[in-house]
Parts: structure tokens; sequence; C-alpha cells
């Protein structure tokens, strides 16, 4: 491996600008965390006032220490940085770590700006602002001021909350998790999170990583990154900000639909990172995926000495999506000998308060040699017949059986303080054992996510065939008018240019006309005034619905005519729009948007009406391929309507489907486009395909760029 | 107090069946943790072998005990179990333990139910069987098997699961909780909840009340006494079970809704139980609500040290439905001080990571002091400036002036070892203090959940005006006709007995009638075949909707009766059906079913074809008041839409509400009744009402009835 980061994570020379005597000082601890932390390579502590810090030699400048020096850790006053930044970029420094804060995130751009470009200019790169450091297993190098000591293992955390990081470090002590690396990422003002995961994703040390973000800058950026990595090891996100909203434009409708963490959310999954809801969670989640081997299959059984806790088990499953195994002639055979008559082999498996180590050594063999059993719950609630003593050889032993065999297991473990130090200790071995049956089940959940991820084929599809032309075409058109919205008509255009079917409609300048439009379309139809100087049309008199013959339209065209005189004489009126009456369908909404972080994202669900309240919709970013679009699709809650409900036929789910990548499409090849919004979409059955009805499209407005 | 179960829980003398000199033997446990345990009152083992055991004399049969015995504990063999229940009755004995398994949990009803009988007979009650026993503080009684020692503290805990009983009170031990009462119900021969907490109710010492159950078996008893408690003190349920489906009667549309699960929440809620989504989480709640003052008003602070916690914890307060205090001027003058520049005093109020004792001590000084702050979030995240060792006295001492003031508190500490071990030491002084966000927030929501509930004012309502005997009129005529439905125009009939709006709608038995008809009702209408005969009135082209004028009913008439005579030349044709053409309004689904649980429920929400997918609906058991079910309406997430969404006028709000108390009153006044379902109810504006169009009416079947 050859990452453009190899030196920051593998430093074989290491500066501390700001190395100080006085312990109080940031840069006293750092050193010591250096030292104590037994790196390997080279370190210089740099301090004007010279002298000796810790057993080591001074240096009154970088400029003063001879030989190459890989990275810098800056813990100095913000006053004194950019002169520090350009000593560095003078001396050649490959990375430098800046501790100090009072850059960006109290409002000080400039600076922080400043100090990226003296460092780019010198080839140089920056992690930070205001970050506490980083910790890097391989060459034993703690450079941060964390008060906690740091075991090496195989997760790596990025967090771009110091206090949390160094909260976060400690915990990893309590709960035995050994760490490939950490990374306070800061303000990211030069290295984020993309060029990080870019070297923990080839890095062999580094099996899961633990990701605690704030905010996407570049979310474009980083997601192909974090879908590479994904594949290859678990990547555990906690995302704070999940109630924050309005990042989102507020004219974009789709936006106030969801708020960007719906987003957020979407496009992890998508990614195939895993999103923890809570740090014990998270932290749970890295124990497990760390040593749980990959399962082969989706079967699972729950093994338990009681039934309370089985049932419990099983709501946590079906919470999960785990599939309980439930052949009962297998379970029968597999678990017979290990349960009492009083007790139960269907699953869960209840091998009753009456079983010793003995039972449960024998109940938990038989998953391990059946090959319809994929993984393994096991739940055990203290009893006076199980002695406590037990607990470790039983758990290690099984354990340890599960593992050799390539199959997952877990333990809920629930009693009194000797079985809580018996979970004490198994933490301590790695083992996967938990209070509560809801931590052993989230643990199972998030690898089977995890590994059905993994296991995906993911085909690259082309471009949907869109006249893009064309639609650039209806673009320049709104914009000499110096509109930022489409109009219903160009709407329909740019429709037209992505092959989606609209309702049919001509625009009749006289009766005549109106007449043949009405013949050719086919009845039913609508007539519609078209005038620009008429809003409200249905106000006006300006519209007919539902009708049915050649009198009908006749009638209506002079009704229309004589109402939207008499109700704004002044009005320049066009002629009539003469549509196709459509008929009732599903109701769908289809969109597609600029997310500020994530770039092209689209949008489906229910629609109508509904949109706004049911908030019934999916996102994902585009690119995506059909499969993708499609589950997509099946995560909207009104999915099983497409499917027909109450004897009715399916519907075009195909056509549902390629009109949401036809709309992300366009979007993502038409930068001037902010906003599309498809609503309804009425879609009939197979054979009927769909219509957009109305159709909404924002351009931006050039007044906002930047 | 002087309560049926007074002595159960406080008994003067107690005797042991089964007591016995084998320490493996579950008479030896139960005898060794009365005496260990202090009991207050007399003890007498009883074992047909006589002797002395753990330094008492035993008696040969409870009949050779002189002297009155309050509770028996029966610990033998099943089989002998009968003749032993014989002996208790003789004697006069109070109430009974039945430990002893093998009873109707393997389908052994008969001898159970001879049990009950035989103490009945004798004025007796038991607990059980299928138990571990009970504890209770007050008489320092441990007539359990259980390993662990127990405390004396608030909180009582019913537990039907033995297995997950005796490891919860193993817990309580880990955790430092005190108990007042533990009870194992097993399988409620006799004695069920609804008794129990008929005690606690009004026990002093019984500060919070947690319950595990599996099933409930007669909801009707438990939903008033449960009720009463809870506005006396909290009560959290944990309820297994949640994906168990089926229970409800599978004709019942209703009950393939939600299943089971949906209406215990809702039950749960509506009087003011807690439920409890894991055992972490209300053995949390236990520990918080049993020692945190009620809050005077809703307004809580969060004070962090660091930003990102800040951010998880306002996340979680949201979704845990707790107010944020957001009045600048008052945060910035109460918090100023203690805030560095740098730092923030918006809430959530950032101390931040310079943050020492002092400081935090000066910043929770506060929310003490300041009026208009109710409760307050503390979040810690270890850092080496706030030396861990001071964290146990800052807690304290906060936590103390928060509890003097009135203000209940809550702490997030996250960090390494010694953080860890300061959380244990503060946990054993019961201080409410977590080891993630989460937990901290969601005792707080729930302890605002309850104290919403607790202060609400319940008015009683009068039953709603419906012509019960009109409507046992119709159910008579159905069943004369064995049938378990009521049939379209009998539906109308009940809601016209109800005063429902049904459409318009005459059965016309010629083309004169039917003209008449049409003219009474007004255009547009519809028409109908009425025939018992033709089922798909529309294959049979016997359905003519939107008919606007004389004209097209007399074309329709014929043309409905001609169609009719050649789909089913035998078909008996009574008329055809004239009826009001509804206009398009929001469809809502009205119900109510006779759950077996828990009696007449209620049911509403988003009706039409989006019933079954969205599964918008909520439920209440009946009887309910306007308040509660205007409650109930809120919580379906299709609400908004009966305010007015896009600039539509708000709905028939007070017509819903009075159809669903209608809707319930049928039910619980007409035993004969199992399932009523309107949908959809089409709801219009105010002015309009709202029209039921679609009635179904189930009817218990006779010889279904036990």
């Amino acid at each position: 491996m050859n990452h453009q980061l190899k030196k920051l994570f593998e430093p074989e020379s290491i500066a501390i600008i700001g190395a100080s005597k006085d312990p109080r000082k940031i840069g006293h601890s750092i050193l010591k965390n250096v030292l104590s932390g037994g790196y390997k390579g080279k370190v210089y502590p740099v301090n004007p006032s010279g002298g000796e810090i810790l057993g080591l030699e001074t240096f009154r400048s970088v400029g003063d220490i001879e030989g190459p020096v890989d990275v810098v850790s800056l813990a100095i006053p913000a006053k004194f940085c950019l002169d520090a930044v350009r000593d560095c970029a003078e001396k050649g420094v490959g990375y430098l770590q800046v501790i100090t804060s009072g850059f960006s995130e109290i409002g000080n751009h400039k600076e922080e700006r400043e100090m990226v470009r003296i460092a780019h200019s010198a080839g140089m790169r920056i992690l930070g602002p205001n970050i506490f450091g980083m910790y890097s297993a391989g060459p034993s190098m703690n450079l941060t001021f964390s008060a906690s000591t740091i075991s090496p293992g195989g997760v790596a955390i990025l967090t771009q909350s110091g206090a949390l990081g160094v909260a976060m470090i400690g915990r990893t002590a309590v709960d035995n998790m050994g760490l490939s690396a950490v990374v306070s990422t800061g303000n990211k003002a030069d290295i984020d999170e993309a060029d990080l995961l870019g070297y923990l994703e080839d890095d062999d040390q580094t099996r899961v990583v633990l990701m605690y973000i704030e905010g996407i800058k570049n979310g474009e950026k980083l997601l192909p990154v974090l879908k590479r990595t994904a594949r290859k090891k678990p990547v555990i996100v906690i995302k704070s900000g999940r109630s924050e909203r309005g990042a989102m434009a507020a004219a974009s409708h789709t936006g106030s639909l969801a708020g960007l963490d719906a987003i957020f959310d979407s496009v992890m999954k998508q990614c195939g990172a895993l999103r923890a809801e809570s740090l014990e969670e998270a932290f749970n989640w890295c124990r497990f995926l760390s040593f749980a081997p990959e399962p082969s299959g989706k079967r699972t059984v729950i093994v338990t000495n009681g039934g309370g806790v089985g049932v419990l088990a099983t709501d946590a499953c079906e919470k999960q999506g785990i599939e309980l195994f439930d052949d009962q002639e297998v379970l029968r055979k597999a678990f017979e000998e290990a349960t009492p008559s009083f007790g139960s082999t269907r699953n869960p498996i209840d091998i009753t308060g009456a079983a010793k180590v003995e039972d449960y050594k024998a109940a938990l063999n038989a998953p391990v040699h059946c090959e319809q059993i994929d993984s393994t719950l096991t739940l055990y609630c203290e009893t006076a017949i199980f002695d406590s003593e037990n607990l470790i050889p039983m758990v290690r032993n099984t354990f340890e059986a599960h593992r050799e065999a390539g199959k997952p297991v877990s333990y809920a473990i629930i009693g009194g303080t000797s079985v809580e130090d018996a979970i004490r200790e198994l933490n301590r071995q790695n083992m996967p054992v938990f209070r509560d049956v809801d931590p052993a089940v989230s643990c199972m959940g998030a690898m089977y996510r995890y590994s059905t991820f993994k296991n995906r084929v993911i085909t690259e599809e082309p471009e949907p065939d869109v006249d893009i032309d064309a639609i650039d075409k209806i673009i320049d058109g709104a914009l000499a008018e110096e509109r930022t919205f489409l109009l219903a008509d160009e709407g329909q255009a740019v429709m037209h240019a992505a092959g989606i079917t609209v309702p049919k409609s001509i625009i009749a300048k006289n009766l005549e006309m109106a007449v043949e439009a009405a013949e050719e379309i086919g009845y039913p139809v609508v007539m519609k005034v078209v005038s620009k100087d008429i809003v409200h049309k249905s106000d006006a008199g300006g519209l007919a619905l539902d009708l049915e013959n050649r009198d009908e339209v006749v009638d209506a065209y002079e009704a229309i005519m004589n109402n939207c005189r008499a109700y704004d004489p002044g009005a320049h009126i066009k002629g009539v729009e003469v549509a196709e009456m459509v008929r009732p369908g599903l109701e769908l909404v289809v969109g597609a948007v600029r997310d500020p972080a994530f770039g092209p994202v689209v949008m489906c669900g229910l629609g109508g009406i509904y949109v706004e309240v049911m908030k019934d919709v999916a996102f994902r970013s585009y690119p995506l391929n059909t499969e993708e679009a499609r589950r997509m699709l099946q995560e909207v809650k009104s999915y099983p309507l497409l499917l027909g409900v109450r004897g009715e036929q399916k519907k075009d789910i195909k056509g549902v489907l390629s009109t949401i990548l036809k709309v992300g499409s366009i979007l993502s090849r038409c930068p001037r486009i902010t906003d599309i919004e498809i609503n309804p979409v009425m879609v009939y059955e197979k054979t009927a395909g769909l219509k957009a009805l109305d159709v909404r499209i924002l351009l931006k407005n050039s007044t906002e760029e930047k």
C-alpha cells in the first residue's frame, strides 16, 4: 500500500511544536503520550526556550531539526500558528496536525484558509485545526493529549468531536476495545473523512471503522471511498444532528419533506455503512464485528434457559430483520437431546431453568454441527442450578466452537453480581457477551445487514436515454426570461425529452382547433384557459372537466372564453389547452434534488395530498442502478399498493423505477436544475404504464451562486 | 390500608411445605432465604419426615401447626399438590404460594382448576402455580428461592416469567436497586396482576411498580386498577410478544391491521403506564423515577462540556418529546458567568472542554435558581482538565441542590476506567448517572410522559346518545336468519340509530319509484341492483354512477334490469337502490373490536385503500372521553389532513370524535357485536360534516361461544 496519507499514519519522525515542561500544557501531555506509548520513530520536541523536556533535547525551531520530519503536532496559541505553518512548509514537513483551536469553528475562516494555502503551496497536508491529535497502532504513535492509554487492536475511530473523541478513547479502555487508529478531524480544513478512509480501506490492521460525524462537507468525495471501504470492512457511523433541519434550500419542497437526516440515513445505507443510534450501540457493534466470522447464511437459532427472555429476543429479532430458523424437524433432531421434555425444541430453543453447564454445552454444540443453522443467539438468566462460576468456561468453549465452524454467536446474560463479574471478564477476553437481550440481538442484526450489503452484486448501468440537449434549450429559454422555474408546458417538454409520458394535451387557438384537438386526443377531455394573466383558472371559470363529446367541447369553449373575458377584460388569452382527462391511479411522487452535502439525490414515495403528512418517501444518492432503485421503492411503506391490494392488478413498477433513474439523470447532467418534483405520478397497471401529471422544475438562481 | 391481599404481603406466620435438609432442593433454598432475610413473623417448616431443618423443628403436616398460618409456600412435586392444598384449606390457611410447576403451562389445566376450586371453597387465595415465590420488604420476607440477596427499597416488581424474575432480582443487586416487593405471578390461576396492583397502589413503601407481562388474561379487570395506581405512582411495563399476532379473531379485519401489540401499547398509554423497550431501559426508569422530584414545568436545559454530545442529547430530547428551553435572554443571564467566551449559552449550554469542577458547579447552580428552568440534563466527557476524582462530589453536590429545589436532574458521563468507577459509586449512592446520552435522556422523557399523564384532569362523560333497542332489534333479525354479519342496509340502520350520517338512499321497486327517489335525493345519484343472488353487482352490469337527470335515471334503470336478467335469469331482484352520489372527502376508518384481553377497543385512522398498507391507525380501550379520543386521533400520522393542508378548510373533527365514541358505545352496549368497521368515513369541512360510506358489522357466532 502506498497511500498518499501513508506517512501521516506511519511517520518515521515527528516533531511537537509547543512541547512544554509544564505538565498542565497540552504540548506536555502530547509528548508524554508519544514517549509512554512507545513510538518507534524519531521524536523532536520544539520549544523556543530550548532545554530538555521529559529527557529529550528540544529544538528552538522546526528548522533546526536535522533530517526529515514526517509529521508535526502543533500545540501553540492560535496567533503563532501561521508563522509555525510557514516554518514547517519551509522545512518540508509532510503532515501538520494543528491541535490549536480558534479558527473556523469560531468564525475565523480567513486564517484557516491561509494556513491551508501555505501548506498546499509546499505540498504539505493539514489535519485539523481544532483537534486532539491522532493515534496510529502501526508505529505505536499516541500523538494525542488523551489521559487514557490506548491498546492496539482492530478498530479505527474517526471523530469530528474532540471532547467526545477523548471520552471515547477512555471508553475503549473500559470495554477493552483495541484500536488500530484514532483520528480527530476537527475543522477538516484540508484532510477529511474521505482522505482518511482512503488509507484505512487498505490498512490490514483495521478490521472495523467507527466514524462520529457532525456534518459532511463534501459528500460527493466521501461516497465512493465509503462504498469501497464498506465492501472490505464494516464502517459504523454515528451522526449527530438528526433533529437539525433547514440546510436544504427553503424553496425546495422535497427538502422540507424530510430534512437532511433522512437523506443522510438513506445514503449511508446505500453505501453499506451501518448507522448506530447511540455510542453504546456503536461500541457494541465494533466489538462484535471485529471478531465475528462471516455467516454463510441467515438462519439463526435462539437458545435460552428462560421462556420470557426467549420471547423478548424473538421480538428483537423481528425488529432487526433477523431470520429465525423454523424447520421443526431439523430443530427437533438437533436439539432434542439437550432439551428436557418440559422444554421446547421450537425456535427459541428453551432448555429450561433446569439447564446446567453441560446442557448449555450440548445445546450450543447443536448449531455448530447443524449445516442448516448459520448463527446462534444464546440467552442465560441466572439460576441457582447453573453455578455462575461455570459461565466463563461455558461461553469461552462454545464461542470457540462457533468460531471454528465459522458461525457467529452472541450472548445475553442477565443476573446478579457474580454474573456481572463474569461478563466483565468475558468482555476482557473479547467475547461478544451483553447484559441485556437487545444489544446482543442488535449486534447480530448489524452483522446481517452488513453481510447482505457485502454480498450484493453491483452492476453498472449506462445513463438513461434522455435528450439533455433539448432540456438545456428549455432551460436557456426560461433563464432568458429571468425565471428560476419552468412553466407547466416546459416541464412537460422536459418529460418528453426523457421519454416520461405526460397526459396528451394540445393548445388550441380557436374553437375549430379545440374541437380538432379533442377528437385527436379522444374523449373525455378537460379544457383550461391559457393565459399568463389568469392565475386562478378555476375562479375565473376558465376550466371545464369531463367533456364527453363535440357538443360539450363547443359549449365549454364558449363558456370559458365568456367567463374569462368577464373575469378580466384586459387579460391576454393565448387560447385553450385541451387535454386528456386522466383516470385515477395510484398517486406517487418522484423527484430529485441537489443535496448540499451529497449532490444529486433522488426521491420517491406516496404522492398526492399525503406527501407532506405521511412523509412516506425514500431517498438515494444518484447515480444508482435499477436494483438499488427497487430497494429504494421497497422502503416506501405504501409499496404494497404497487403490487396490487384487494385483488387489484400489479402496477407498472418497471416504469416507476425507470422514471426515478431518468429524473436523477436529468438533475445530475443539468447542473442548472436544483429540483425536480413530479407529484403526482399517476401509476396504472403494467400495460397502461404511468403518467407524470404535475411537473415542478426549479432552476439555480444565478445571483445565489457563490 | 386493609386490602384483601394485606396478609399475603404482611403475613404474621408462614409455613413452607416441602422444606428440606437437602441444599439442592428448592424447599431448602426458600427456608434459608426466609431465615437469612430476617423475616419478622413465625416460620413453620413442614416435612413428613419430621426432624430439624436449619435449626427449626419441622411439622409433619400443616395441620399439626398450632395457631393460624397466614401464608403457605408449597414446594413439593406436582402429584402431591392437590392433597396439600386440601390440607391447607382444612387448616384455614389464608394464602397459598404454589411454587411447583407442571400445571396449565404444560397443558394440565384440570388440576390447576381443581386447586383453585378447593382453595376458594375454603376462602383461601392462590398465587401461582409455577412461580419462584415472593418477597415483601415490610415484614422482611424473602419467600423465594432466588440466590441473590434482596435489599429493601421503593421498587415493586411483578413478573410473569420466573427465570427472568430471578435474574432481575440479581440485577437489582448490581444496580443497587432497593425493592419493596417482588411477586412471581406464574400461571395466574387465581391471583393476578390486577389483585397485586390493588395492594401496591396504597403501599407507601412502593414508589414505582415494574411489571413484566407476557400475556393479559383479564384486561377489563386490570385497566381500572392500573389507571388508579398510575395516578399515584409510576407503573413501568415490559411486555414481550410484540411480534406475536393472531389472538385477535381471524375474521376481524381490524385485528389483522395491527395485531394485539398496537392495542396493548395504546391501552397502556391510556392508563398512564410507561412501556419500556428493554430490561435495561425499565431498570433505568425505575432507578430514576424512584428518586426524581416531580417537575413543575417542562422547560429543560442541557449543560455539557462537549458540543458533540450536546447535539446527540438534543436529538434524543426531540425523540423523547422533551421541551428544550429557548429563551436566549434568560439563558444568557443564567449561564454567562459559568460559560467561557468560546462556549455557548444557547441551549445546549456548552461550558467547553476547559470546564473544571467549579465551572460545572456554577453552571449547574444556574438552573437550580432560575425559575424558568424546570429540569437539567448534565453531560460530561472525560477531560484531563476536570480531574475525575472530582466527579463524585460534583454530582452529589449538584444533585442535592436540584433535589432541594424540586427539580429533576439526570447525568450522562462518558469516559475511561476512573469515570467508570465513579459511575458505579454514584449509582451505589442512588444518583441518576448513566454511561451514555440516550439512557439519561430516556429517563427524563419517561418522567415527563408520566407527569403529563398525572396532571391530566379526567372528566367523565355520559354514554353517547345511541338507540340501543333499535340496534338490538336489527341484530335479532340477522341472527334469526343465522347470519353473523349485518347486510348493508342493516348497517345503515345501525348508523341511523346512532345518529351517524349515511348517504341518502332509497330502495325503489320499479322505475317510477326510482325516478321519485332520485328527485327526492337530488342529482347526481348512483343506482345499484338489490338482489341477494347477485354478489358482484359491477360484473353483472347492476351498477350505474353519476346519473345527472331524470332521463339518465330512466335509461340506467332499464339497463340495470336488462343486464341483470341476462346475467342471471334466475336471480330474485328486489329492486334498485337509488343513492346520493357522495362527493370525495378525506377518507378515514373508524371501528371498534372486542379485544380478547381488553374488551371493547375503538380504532380510527387513515381509511380507504391505505388502511392495510399504511397501518396509520390508533387504538383506545372503551370507555374513553372526548379528550382521550382527541389524543387518539392526534396520534394518527395523517391527522394534519383533518386540520386542512394546502389551504383546505379544517375538517369536521368534532364529528369524527363523536363517531368514535358512538361506535365504541355500540360495541360496548351490544355484546352480540364483535366488530364494527366504517371504511371509509368520508370527512368534509366542518359545516358539511361526515358520512359513513361502508359499514361492516360482525356478530358473535353463537356456536363459537364457550
